[in-house]
């Protein structure tokens, strides 16, 4: 079987997490779509906004979709990453994701299922 | 640790599999950046070219990049897809990617680590 997905159908969802400012999220494919072990995300940081500083003991497989952003390392580095470039966030790795310019800051975050590790 | 890759400087490379014709693939993140779980891979598709029809034991998490193509579905269905669009393609389920069209395809199809099922 097949899902296919219209992205921009999909509601995009303010991230309620503590420590996210003007953060939304979109599932692309997950678990209503009948994926078990990977679920694709669109994130969308408005000028301003921030994830969490966070860590957690899965990895991020990221793609930079749109304009451009700040991830911060477990170090507390600051890393310009933009439009063309994708990213691997190792586990239990502290990061962030932040947005200190002028247009939306918009990336695709790749994870596997958490309850499946 | 974090691993940032410039999507362009990654090398394309032609797929060899039996029943590919005119596909190349670069591994955006992959083995060599330290992800043991989840690859992320980038196709592109030559007009007139297509992959295999086949199946194997992992689900495909797709997201179109560029143009538009086919996906064949296990019934031999036909379903154009195109930017904008995410797909799902379950483990064990026969499909095959094509681009009948006079633009190269290109999408992002991403997968469990096929040793680490």
């Amino acid at each position: 079987m097949i899902k296919i997905n219209n992205n921009e159908e999909i509601f995009a969802a303010e991230v309620k997490m503590d420590g996210a400012k003007d953060v939304k999220m979109r599932m692309l494919i997950g678990p209503d779509d009948g994926s078990e072990k990977i679920f694709m995300r669109h994130f969308i940081i408005a000028p301003g906004g921030n994830t969490p500083y966070h860590q957690h003991n899965y990895e991020h497989v990221v793609k930079v979709e749109s304009n451009r952003g700040i991830i911060v390392d477990e170090n507390g580095n600051e890393h310009e990453i933009e439009r063309g470039q994708s990213i691997f966030v190792k586990p239990n790795k502290k990061h962030q994701f932040k947005n200190p310019f002028v247009e939306d800051f918009e990336f695709i975050c790749i994870i596997p299922n958490p309850d499946k590790l």
